[in-house]
């Protein structure tokens, strides 16, 4: 956590967040209003959110990660918009350490070059145009970070972007696949793309496919920038 | 900064990086020994922090954002790995917020979906390739940001990625423009694909090119992760 999210929640009057969030961060909402929503409840906890600020409360909404990658932020930003058009309202989006860089680090330093980062869910985007773009990051020989890369309902996804991959990567390309990445518990596994889709890949994993030149080097990922050594 | 990143400031002996890096926390680095070198001597403050470390010193090495992007953390690896093969030294990567994710904040919340991270610097990659991956990104309808989007001696490439970009996507599509994203000095334009290559932009910018769905609402970027609200 960043020095600046710790501040802005010790200036918060209310406090609003997904449960399982708002109990990493117990030591630091203590004696403070504390709004908790369960997983899908993500319109009606910022709702909650916009409601209390617009009437006058200092509110901090929790994110995990970076709230601005797949996060909260948009979101906020669209039902401010709608509930009170124009308003001067102040929010700020305070980045953090998103799953992408926190697993990059924890596998070595795999995003040294150009990236792309793509959910798997399907659940708000039609699965044709996530199997569109893993096609056109494999062909780029982007390092791609895929994130919600399994769930129990979806557990089909992640093979089909292995077979993307296989058509234009050598099966060999290291994929390194990260549970917990930067928290209590994280788990770190170095493969490759052949058999990472083996691993225990689910809904808590980044998974980052190395592009033409990553390497393994004594067990870790490392995508050279290309200085000459 | 995070707070595992000022632990290993304080925790460490010798602090090793570009002077102007080492100027933003001097507060932090107070009584011990600091090695600065000038902005293109990666190979060298690198080389410098590995033998440090491998005589037994504690050694950190200090990048911006973070270090894991387009940063000093894959040069650290491999010239441990071509110094000392298959060395157990250990090495921590410390994960930070990278200039993508400070200026989507800064900006709103650009990278609520899919994107692409793009380096238009050619000092090391052929603009061959970078060229192609801006068209691939395109094509794919990623958000898009640009690292190192121009410089003195490089012009053009600015004008070459606005280029690929109009041939997909339409000129009012929205564009942001930060100058030190996240530290002091900060600076913030919303434009447009039309416009924005008019803005001062050098290499302390980051320029985040939104997608079909990007909406500037209340003068922020917003691009929608497709709730329905």
């Amino acid at each position: 956590m960043t020095a600046r999210a710790r501040k802005a929640l010790e200036e918060a009057e209310v406090i609003v967040g997904y449960h399982t969030y708002l109990d990493l961060i117990r030591d630091l909402t203590g004696g403070r209003e504390v709004v908790a929503t369960g997983m899908t409840g993500e319109i009606e906890r910022c709702c909650r959110a916009v409601q209390l600020a617009l009437a006058g409360r200092k509110v901090a909404i929790v994110s995990s990660g970076d709230p601005g990658v797949y996060g909260m932020a948009g979101l906020v930003l669209e039902i401010l918009h709608q509930a009170a058009p124009g308003s001067r309202l102040p929010v700020a989006i305070i980045p953090g350490v998103t799953a992408a860089t926190a697993a990059a680090a924890a596998l070595g330093a795999p995003l040294m070059h150009d990236f792309a980062v793509i959910s798997l869910s399907d659940r708000l985007t039609p699965w044709e145009l996530i199997a569109r773009r893993l096609e056109l990051a494999a062909q780029g020989d982007f390092v791609t970070v895929l994130y919600n890369p399994r769930s129990h309902g979806r557990q089909r996804h992640l093979h089909l972007a292995q077979e993307i991959f296989l058509r234009y990567r050598s099966p060999e390309t290291p994929v390194g696949v990260v549970r917990n990445a930067g928290r209590e518990g994280e788990e770190v596994w170095v493969s490759d793309l052949l058999k990472f889709a083996d691993l225990p890949v689910d809904m808590l994993a980044t998974v980052i496919i190395g592009n033409s030149q990553t390497r393994v080097l004594d067990g870790r990922l490392v995508t050279p920038r290309g200085y000459r050594l």
